[in-house]
């Protein structure tokens, strides 16, 4: 579902209001603050119930619950980071992720040098343990902060192992099974597409 | 254009079927390998041209370098990278940068523990003389990894500054006037909707 990619951006949003103590939105005033028609709103909204009243506007705490609800954040997911170089830092140090309700539950390297540092109070594993580690802890996330050529056969070894979701940081399509999720961030792919409208603008 | 935002997903498939010694490619394979449907992807190669012959497929390599072209990937852009954290740390590492031709000139900071360290040869500059620099230095993209806090008044700088372009991975979404390019990369979001799909699937 499309509407399904722009629920965070709501949430985050609504997140932002909170924090000013606004307690009611109208469609009207969101949209001209996120720069989306005001009619997509009421239409995404409408998706998932009733959440607005008519010449009352919304009640930003509670669609703020409602949409965090409905994106699965009160099912506190647990997850594992694959890799323990800079970007597995950063993820593992990512208030994004806990604040959410996500649980950091292991990171994992195939680097002697890495294996048994702590990263926010986390020893990071020998990657040889997955397949154990994935047996005592259900585990439903594995964010990928490997290389390229590492990438597919770990992607292989998780699926095998149960995880159901995977977050992928690496410049590769991964071949995967269609009831395993995969969400890719390629980074690269973001920054040509600023470049091209640098330059096209 | 809504085709841009596909354009480096093309970019890359090439490249790796470059990488096999695959030389030419129908629509219908291309379609195959990347699930998008065949019409799909000769309607989006026609907005820029005429890169296919019927019945022959089109030339990988030709359709690599063009795309590239298309994408602005020979203009050699510069960029600087705001906050050295682990986030910086991963970016001036990340291969996909400096492969495809865009040119990290500095990194910036405000901590004095970070401030005159090196991240692959450069030299991490205090953020005090961000104005300077960019006066002595053309810069077109400032990626930004740094603390929602401290985002909106270090945008305003960059933008006094001449930055025409900002790579937001901060969680905050960025008031700009309409001539900056602002390209996002939430990371919450895509663990969200990757969540979202592995409860909803």
């Amino acid at each position: 579902m499309v509407v399904v990619r722009r629920l965070p951006r709501y949430y985050r949003y609504l997140n932002d209001l909170i924090l000013h103590n606004v307690t009611r939105i109208s469609s009207a005033e969101l949209s001209r603050r996120m720069g989306v028609t005001a009619s997509q709103i009421r239409q995404d909204f409408n998706c998932f119930g009733d959440f607005g009243q008519q010449g009352y506007g919304y009640n930003v705490k509670h669609l703020h619950e409602k949409i965090g609800e409905i994106l699965g954040l009160d099912n506190s997911y647990s997850l594992i980071i694959i890799g323990a170089g800079n970007l597995g830092h950063a993820l593992a140090n990512y208030a994004g992720i806990e604040k959410r309700g996500y649980r950091i539950i292991g990171i994992f390297d195939n680097d002697p040098q890495k294996i048994g540092t702590e990263i926010k109070g986390i020893s990071v594993s020998d990657i040889k343990n997955l397949e154990t580690f994935c047996n005592e802890n259900s585990v439903d996330i594995a964010a990928l902060s490997i290389p390229k050529g590492e990438v597919q056969e770990i992607t292989r070894r998780l699926i095998s192992a149960g995880v159901k979701g995977l977050w992928n940081f690496s410049y590769s399509e991964l071949e995967t099974p269609d009831d395993i999720i995969v969400e890719n961030v390629h980074l690269s792919d973001s920054l040509m597409i600023l470049s091209y409208n640098i330059t096209n603008k």
